[in-house]
């Protein structure tokens, strides 16, 4: 069964305190998207790529400085997450298989995760990769907050790997504010979540500190 | 006033997959706790540690070897972390001042949160460091599971500041099994909670990789 890959690499920089977006910030002198998407090269994964539109020329300039050789499709990025990745469901031109959508800045992604995913994907319709929390919780409500049961939640990741044509169908929804990821648009569509057991060293690069921490994962 | 530290160190090392209980692992070639009591020695801050009976032989050791200079004394811990600070706050021997209660694995600690989070409680009664979810958030019901709106939660870190008569007081409680941190039991007492600004690199050392993560935070 035919297993694409959509990356999906939205971000701006804000946070990362620099103007370089983070997915092009160099992480053991190769750019964090780069790590990204040779880690879904391999098992004839077909990778797709979403970038905001003004980013595609300097990808492609990058691209080619560091002779970057996974083989890959650019489209551009929609106003939100939902219509990149609606876009790029779109943009597949399959309406069979099997796709991850994974997020561009989460570069630690491990084989052994990909690899189940899609398996469970297969077989159940869909695999969305989650971790325990170490920490407490609690719910803020206003100026309050109150203790939760954290055995009860999972922090979610990527990949969220889907049979193609039911994802595709729960992308044709109008949009809602709550859709953060694309497991609650197949939520919202009425299906059952998978969950699998994720890592945490698949971690999203969101901070400096987070750049930190990669690279010591990557260098052990 | 007078501030307290009370570090709690009851780990055992199984989730490092180690003999070495956690806290005596060493990080830039010092054991976790010594980095961890010695984030707290300024200010004239009274520094307390809990340690499980068993393991204080070879903490004094380790004490000597090291020539660790920050001066502290050390209780035995209890059955769970809550009778573990119950001795705690009985052992101050005061009844007056401020509490900082703070995990023995959390080494990466700073003072600025330190010192804001003994201000907070001084005003406010209690202070309690916390940092906004980096990732989707997902509540699972037995084989199911709902998308939640993660900017409702905060995931909850320690120091977890008091003024000590009203924690002392709190802690008077027979204990429940969802007393997972000190906050769960100042809230079951009626109190208000004031969360403040944690920091993502104020981890908590529970695996192998935390070592890791820990070690680059401290060498850059």
């Amino acid at each position: 069964m035919q297993k694409f890959a959509l990356i999906v690499a939205g971000g701006s920089g804000q946070r990362m305190q620099s103007d370089t977006p983070k997915q092009f910030l160099p992480l053991n002198n190769l750019p964090v998207l780069m790590h990204t998407l040779r880690a879904f090269d391999f098992d004839d994964i077909q990778v797709h790529l979403a970038l905001p539109k003004h980013q595609i020329q300097h990808w492609q300039e990058l691209v080619e400085q560091y002779d970057f050789d996974v083989p890959h499709q650019v489209f551009p990025g929609g106003e939100t997450r939902f219509h990149t990745v609606q876009n790029g469901l779109q943009n597949l031109s399959a309406d069979d298989g099997l796709v991850a959508i994974h997020d561009g800045v989460r570069p630690m992604i491990s084989r052994e995760i990909i690899r189940q995913s899609f398996a469970i994907a297969q077989e159940m319709g869909n695999a969305i990769t989650a971790v325990p929390l170490k920490d407490s919780i609690r719910q803020i409500n206003g100026d309050h907050s109150s203790a939760l049961e954290r055995g009860q939640f999972r922090l979610i990741q990527t990949p969220q790997t889907f049979q193609l044509p039911i994802i595709q169908k729960a992308f044709e929804q109008p949009y809602q504010p709550g859709f953060t990821d694309d497991a609650s648009v197949l939520e919202a569509a009425g299906h059952h979540i998978h969950l699998i057991a994720g890592d945490y060293r698949n971690l999203k690069i969101t901070t400096p500190e987070d750049m930190i921490v990669a690279e010591s994962h990557l260098k052990a």
